[in-house]
C-alpha cells in the first residue's frame, strides 16, 4: 500500500509503507473513500513544528469498513464511517462529559492520507452513515471528521446561539465552516475576518454580514464600530498565534466569550490582561466525536454543504500538491481521492 | 475629619485628610458604618504594588447617605447603603450585560477607611438596604460590598450549580466565602485547599466537606483522588499567583469551568497548556453590584452570615494594627468601625 509521509520541512512523499491491519480488537480498518490535508498538517510541514523521523500524515478521513477486531460491536464490515483525529472510549468520564479529545484512553490517529487507515477503539471512534453515501456528500461528510467539527465546538464554545454578534478571527477553513456553524446555530451579525477575496466569497456564501480586513488593534476598533462600541458576543479564534489570540480577546464584550481551536504556537496570555477584559474563555481540541451524529444528519438532510472548502481535488498519489498549495494560500483545502481499491 | 493613608510599603497612617463634598451632581457622601481591610490592600502595603504618592485607603463600605447631588434619584440622605469598589453607571451595554466593573464611566472607589466617602455615580453605584439594619447584620452587610460578593463571583463565572464538585483555590477571605457561595448554590462536594487551622475550621463551618492541605502537583494528585481521577467541575482561583492560577487550572476536569477572581500579579499563561487543559476559564473584577439585591436579600433574612470573615475588630484609628494582622495571617480580616459622628 502506498501512503502519505512527511521526512522534513517541505518534503512530503507518497511511498510505500506497510499496510494497516487490527492489532487490538477494538480496532477497525477502513478503505479510505477521500482523505485531505489539515492547516495543522502545515505546522510540521512548514518546519515550525519539526518531526524527527518520517512520520505517517493525515487525521481526517471517511470511508468504509473492512475488517474489525474481535470485541468491535458498533460497526462491521460494509458501513460507511466517519471518525476523529483523536480515537476515544467515548465511554469514560471525560468522554460522557462530551470531551472525547480528553478521553482517558485517546489515541491520535495518524496516516489517513493513505488508502487505508487502522482506527483504534473503533465503537467509540466512529460514526457509520444511515447508508452508502452519494457521491456528491462525500466532501461535506470528510469535512465533519475535522474542520466542520472544529468550527462547530469553536462556535459552541464561544457560546452562539440565535441572535448574537459572532466574530471570526482566521479565513482558513475552519474559521470558514466557523461562520457556517454560526449562521446554522442562529446568529445575528457574523464578521469574518479576512483579507482574501476568494475566502472573504466564501464567508460571505456560509452567512457572514460583514467583513473586516483590518488586523491587530485597527482590526479590533473595526468589529467595536461594528458592534456599538462594545465588542462582539461571541468570538471564534482559529488561528492559534499571539496575534490572532489578542485580537479575539480583545474583540470580546465584557462578559462575552471566545471559543478558541486554533493549536496555539507561542501563544502566552498575561494574566492581568485576560483578567480586565472580562471574556469567557474556552477551547481546546475539539471533542469531534461529540457533534458528529448530529453533524451527519444535517449533511445528509443537505442543510450544510462544509464540502465546499474544498477548492481543490487531487488524486491521492499528488498529495504533495495540495501541502503545497495550501502552504502558498493558493488553495484553502485539498481533497485527496485514493484509487478505486 | 481623619483617614487611612498608604505612604509606602507597611507605613500606613490614621491622619487629617480632607473632608469628602459632592464634587458632581451624581455623587453622595456618606458617612461610613463600618469598612476593613481587602486582601488586595496588602499588595501595596507589601510593596509589592508600590504606590507613587501617599495613597487614601479602602474600597469596602457601608454606611448611611448623608447628602446627594441634585442629580441622584435612587438613594436619599437617611438611607442605608452599600456599594462596590467601581463606581458604575448601571445603564452603559457593560452594566446591563451585568459586568458593572467594566462600567464605560466606571470610577475606582478610594479612600473607604475613613469616616466619611464620596461615592460617585450614586445612582449606578449603591443599593439601600430595606431600612436601617440592626447592629449585627453590620459585619455582613460590609462583606457583600467586596469579599462575598467576589466570592459569588467566583462561584458563579465558575458555573457552580447543584450537585457539583467545587475546589475552592485559596483560605482567605474571598475563598472563605467562596465556600460559603457554593454552599448556597447548592453544590456537592466542596473542597477547600487550606494549611491553616482557624480557616479550616471557618471553611468547614460555611460548608466544605474536604479540606486539602497539599498544594502544586500534591494538591492536584490529591483533588483528583476525590474526584474520581478527572479532577473538579467547577474551581474557584482566589489568590491571584502564578502557583495559583495551575493548580486551579489542572485541578478542572476537562470540560470543567475555573472561575478566577483573585487579581493577577506575574501571572502568564501558556496556550498549549490551556488548550490541552479543556476548560472554562471566567473571572476578572467581580460585578459585585449585579449581586448587591440578591446578597443585601440573603442577609437580611439571615440566610447567609458571611460577617463571620471578621475575625478581627478594631476601632478605625486603629487601622494600622489592622493591616498588620492581615499581612501577618493572625487575622482573616478585620473590620474597622469609625467613631460615632
Amino acid at each position: 500500500m502506498r501512503g502519505t509521509v512527511l521526512y522534513g520541512t517541505r518534503d512530503i512523499r507518497f511511498e510505500e509503507v506497510p499496510a494497516p491491519a487490527v492489532l487490538h480488537p477494538t480496532d477497525a480498518v477502513i478503505r479510505i473513500a477521500a482523505a485531505c490535508v489539515c492547516g495543522s498538517d502545515l505546522w510540521p510541514y512548514r518546519g515550525i513544528s519539526p518531526v524527527g523521523k518520517p512520520t505517517p500524515m493525515g487525521h481526517e478521513y471517511c470511508g468504509v469498513v473492512e475488517e474489525v477486531g474481535r470485541a468491535v460491536r458498533s460497526v462491521k464490515p460494509g458501513q460507511f464511517v466517519i471518525g476523529s483525529f483523536f480515537a476515544s472510549d467515548n465511554t469514560c468520564p471525560n468522554c460522557q462529559a462530551g470531551y472525547q479529545t480528553s478521553c482517558q484512553h485517546r489515541e491520535l490517529v495518524g496516516g489517513a492520507q493513505a488508502g487505508r487507515l487502522r482506527v483504534p477503539l473503533a465503537d467509540g471512534t466512529l460514526v457509520a452513515t444511515p447508508e452508502m453515501p452519494p457521491a456528491d456528500l462525500i466532501p461535506s461528510l470528510l469535512a465533519i471528521s475535522d474542520v466542520m467539527g472544529t468550527g462547530w465546538f469553536a462556535a459552541d464554545a464561544a457560546n452562539v446561539g440565535p441572535g448574537k454578534n459572532v466574530v471570526v478571527v482566521g479565513d482558513g477553513a475552519v474559521g470558514l465552516l466557523g461562520v457556517l456553524s454560526a449562521k446554522q446555530m442562529g446568529a445575528g451579525r457574523i464578521i469574518a475576518m479576512s483579507r482574501h477575496e476568494t475566502r472573504q466569497k466564501l464567508a460571505r456564501e456560509f452567512g457572514a454580514t460583514d467583513i473586516v480586513t483590518e488586523r491587530g488593534d485597527e482590526g479590533i476598533a473595526r468589529v467595536k464600530e461594528l458592534t456599538g462600541g462594545v465588542g462582539a458576543d461571541c468570538v471564534l479564534e482559529c488561528v492559534g498565534t499571539q496575534e490572532s489570540m489578542m485580537q479575539a480577546i480583545h474583540a470580546t464584550r465584557p462578559g462575552g466569550s471566545v471559543g478558541y481551536v486554533g493549536v496555539p504556537h507561542g501563544v502566552a496570555l498575561n494574566g492581568q490582561d485576560l483578567f480586565y477584559a472580562h471574556v469567557h474563555l474556552h477551547g481546546g481540541p475539539a471533542p469531534v466525536r461529540r457533534y458528529l451524529p448530529q453533524l451527519i444528519d444535517l449533511v445528509w438532510q443537505r442543510k450544510i454543504n462544509p464540502g465546499k472548502v474544498f477548492d481543490l481535488t487531487l488524486p491521492l498519489e499528488r498529495v504533495a500538491e495540495g501541502y503545497a498549495a495550501m502552504d502558498t494560500r493558493r488553495a484553502i483545502k485539498a481533497l485527496l481521492r485514493p484509487e478505486a481499491a
